[in-house]
């Protein structure tokens, strides 16, 4: 029933700047190393979830989680199905799981809420302890995938980031840059529900027409036009709440147009993590002239939260008005192929690498 | 009694960086072009504050404040006494008041929070709207002059930033630049006082003295020595709070090393108010992985609380806890010289230039 080997991917080097065929390694493992212990499970992955904040996971710098090793599994978010139990264990053989998979017990002792972060590791099959990780069962109007996207870590980003960093208020104006990417799509959408005015960015004319056509910002633009700064201008004015995804050039045109009170919520900065000099911000005197506030935050310190959030997305979900797009990569190989898309803007909605065949998604998606 | 003519100082053209000799120009006034009406005054300026924010002020971009106008007086802080009323002013002869006797009535209406903010205007003398000033009587332990500093806008620039929005808790670690200037040395203080560990940066050994001797900080560094990145690192290891009146390098400095939550209280950025080409921020990420939060206030929006501050800002002038020192040039001619001061660090303490005497403070100086 089970194969004789299977595949791992390790982090192989770092890379100094761009993620090169040479950051990533595959390794072939023998099945039978694999010891299910007690309280223990044997999750067979099925999707892995493809994130810009894994650039930086693999930066040896002093971060809000420690980096991967060398020789280490690569971290990453997943989904698996329960495929043989160990003594003692919660679950049951079929179960569909989210967990830490590939991720040592080192890092989980250190954070312990990434127990409720949809996190596996890059890898076809991996022993892991009942408490680091979850049984799902998708709401209406969900498959398990929305639990990599909307219902997940992504989707929470989305939602602690808006409204409890960026504390959105109807009327506002608010810009959201990376608009096409898995945060970005659903902060516009989440952005329309509070009854703002949204303006997103995106990198191609089709994302742009998604997100107008499909999602109903009021307005996307398009970063690469060459008339971008003052299309910025005319649509934007200026503006409440500015949700960045990108860091550099455009968060420093956002930072020239700010209202009083504006709130710039630092999510990522995809522009800068591949960059080993990245350009600096100039506009932060706006700041302070405009009164304004440039807040980081990480989505596991709203762990006891997530219900919340969950339960408000779902509804959408179900009844249709917030949409989920994914891009899917087939095969645990492509994952370092597929990873740097995600820094280029080569994909449109979540890009999720699928691993093995689940029955309950296959059957809806 | 009163002389024919008197001095103003007004914009004569906008500097692209430094300050220089012809950014200002005086000119010769008559004085029976004063014309005291009704709810006036005529006052004359005994004292002018200088303050690093002026650069801004001159500069033609969109701010908290218009910018002052070529050939407009220019805009200061400042102290004075009532030489003479108009029909129905509350005001009475001999009183010590400050407000904003050289700003423009647009500025008044747009900024009505300005009239509670020590505003005066580079002139000996002025007619003034009973409105746009008020009456001033110095606590114990204090004089008028500390209206200009401590419990002026100064102080309330101080107290506002450290604890509203640095919201400093006893036992954290607090960074103040422009540890020397006037704001950070009462920043330092203020610290102290809520039970922080502070470590203060200034520009030389006389400074770093002061601030460790005087005023009790637990460690000053000097910003200049080859070494101060290393001593920075060991003196704070990491910080929960950094008070920014520079910004530049020393603000990218302090992003390397914050504490989870951290806290940046945009104050200024005087070592890029005089610079066309500004260096850019690149640690901003760093405040997305400790969550951190960066701030720009401006104080006047806290004119509703300044009964607060004050009162407690005055006990600790009383009783000797709060420490405040004058830097004081004397002749408004030498206002437009002694300006620059502020941004190449000549001045320890409150940079005032006296205009004319004031009897209560000479006799307590």
């Amino acid at each position: 029933m089970f194969p004789n080997t299977f595949t791992q991917i390790v982090l192989r080097e770092r890379p100094v700047a761009d993620i090169l065929p040479d950051t990533f390694e595959s390794k072939t493992k023998a099945f039978d190393e694999l010891h299910v212990g007690q309280n223990q499970a044997l999750v067979q992955v099925t999707y892995l979830s493809l994130d810009p904040a894994m650039r930086g996971w693999i930066r040896d710098t002093r971060s809000y989680l420690p980096p991967v090793k060398i020789g280490e599994v690569m971290r990453s978010g997943g989904l698996g199905v329960v495929v043989s139990v160990g003594e003692g264990s919660k679950f049951r053989k079929g179960d569909l799981v989210y967990g830490m998979f590939g991720a040592s017990a080192r890092t989980l002792v250190l954070f312990p809420s990434l127990v409720l972060m949809l996190c596996a590791g890059w890898t076809e099959y991996a022993v892991a302890n009942d408490k680091s990780m979850e049984k799902i069962s998708p709401p209406p109007g969900a498959t398990s995938l929305d639990f990599l996207n909307t219902l997940g870590m992504t989707g929470m980003t989305a939602y602690f980031g808006l409204h409890h960093v960026g504390q959105l208020k109807a009327g506002e104006t608010l810009v959201v840059s990376g608009a096409a990417g898995a945060v970005g799509s659903l902060v516009c959408q989440l952005g329309k529900k509070a009854g703002a005015r949204v303006i997103g960015i995106a990198g191609t004319p089709d994302k742009c027409s998604w997100l107008e056509g499909d999602l109903g910002v009021d307005k996307a633009l398009n970063y690469k036009s060459p008339t971008f700064r003052q299309d910025f201008v005319e649509a934007v004015g200026y503006l409440d709440v500015y949700f960045d995804n990108v860091g550099g050039e455009i968060l420093e045109l956002a930072l020239s147009r700010l209202n009083r009170h504006a709130r710039i919520v630092l999510c990522g900065g995809i522009s800068a993590y591949n960059d080993p000099q990245p350009k600096g911000i100039k506009g932060h005197l706006n700041i302070v002239s405009q009164r304004a506030k440039m807040q980081g935050f990480v989505v596991f310190d709203y762990a006891e939260q997530y219900a919340v959030a969950v339960k408000e997305i779902a509804a959408g979900l179900a009844d249709g008005s917030i949409k989920s797009k994914f891009h899917i990569v087939e095969g645990l190989q492509n994952a370092p192929s597929a990873l740097p898309m995600l820094y280029s803007g080569a994909n449109v909605g979540k890009l999720v690498v699928k691993v093995s065949d689940e029955p309950s998604i296959s059957s809806k998606l």
